[in-house]
């Protein structure tokens, strides 16, 4: 697999493109033509269907739920005018991760 | 910020780690000693919570709810027996941004 | 308007029977032939728009979405075999309402 | 059982008296004093915690937390300036409630 920042990223780029795109013929560009309250409502339902593949004690159902949910995040943020970047680096500062992932890293080697 | 790879993947191994902590101290160890309920109804409520953030149109307060979902997405994965890598690897099928990602690499020389 | 009695059981009636219609013409028969995980994706899907509509701050739109709440929160009840009144008694129960409202009777008089 | 109509409205008149009581006594003050968006937090976690038991398929406890969801959502109303009875005329409008409830009354006699 690619790097993780690859695949956030060039997602992230697919949707902004997907964004100015035709509303017939693409599902990205028909949610923001809907608007924002469309765009959080499949967040809503997104999540939902993550925890009920998660109770459901699906493994592969609950990985492709919670792909469909971070995807919609993804438009959630792009609706916002941020990206996957913001989110990790809040992420990175809360955990203090920068420090735990040097250690990681001298592990690996 | 470090790669999105990186962090993604540190932040599991910090849940994964904090997961075997004393309740008592650790809050992930506490969400995993309640029980995968309680794990569930934490994701739905941050859903909910960046979804209201997104609503009421302040960027940054999306970004830390979205920080927030992602980051109990990643126990509710890790309840699952799953991890980032599975999330991220299925967005990658889906979209087929290696392809993408091998053009956006060659745009970014 | 009828008795909120009513016109909670009547839906709940309504329900039933339309549980049992063709799926091709009925939207409950419909949701139930896909199956609960269906049901319980719009009970996450209407929450998630009322709680928009709240954010938004438009009184008639959160009218309006809670209703859709309790439709699909009937139908969840109806498909675990449950139904209006089992909730309304765990909610009076919860509150002492008998005597609350004993005592609101009081006052109408 | 008193009547439905009863039981949500004496509910929705509690609701709004606790509104005004100490938020240091009082679980409904507090929640309005924390604000809206702790209010909407509630109801999206409310829904995510009946959507888990439903799953879950124990019927006793999709009762409780539709009743929590039931409750949060008359908070949600009362916090946007609308009640019970409200929500229970549109949907008494939009499924002509009135004429099945006649009906209804007329079999049951």
């Amino acid at each position: 697999m690619s790097e993780q920042r690859d695949i956030l990223n060039a997602l992230a780029e697919v949707l902004e493109q997907r964004r100015q795109a035709d509303p017939e013929s693409s599902y990205v560009a028909r949610l923001h033509h809907k608007g924002l309250d469309a765009i959080l409502k499949k967040v809503g339902e997104e999540a939902t269907e993550a925890v009920v593949a998660a109770k459901g004690g699906d493994r592969s159902q609950v990985i492709y739920e919670t792909a469909d949910l971070w995807f919609h995040s993804l438009i959630m943020l792009s609706a916002c005018g941020a990206g996957p970047d913001d989110v990790l680096a809040e992420l990175e500062r809360r955990f203090g991760l920068s420090g735990i992932d040097e250690k990681a890293a001298r592990k690996g080697q």
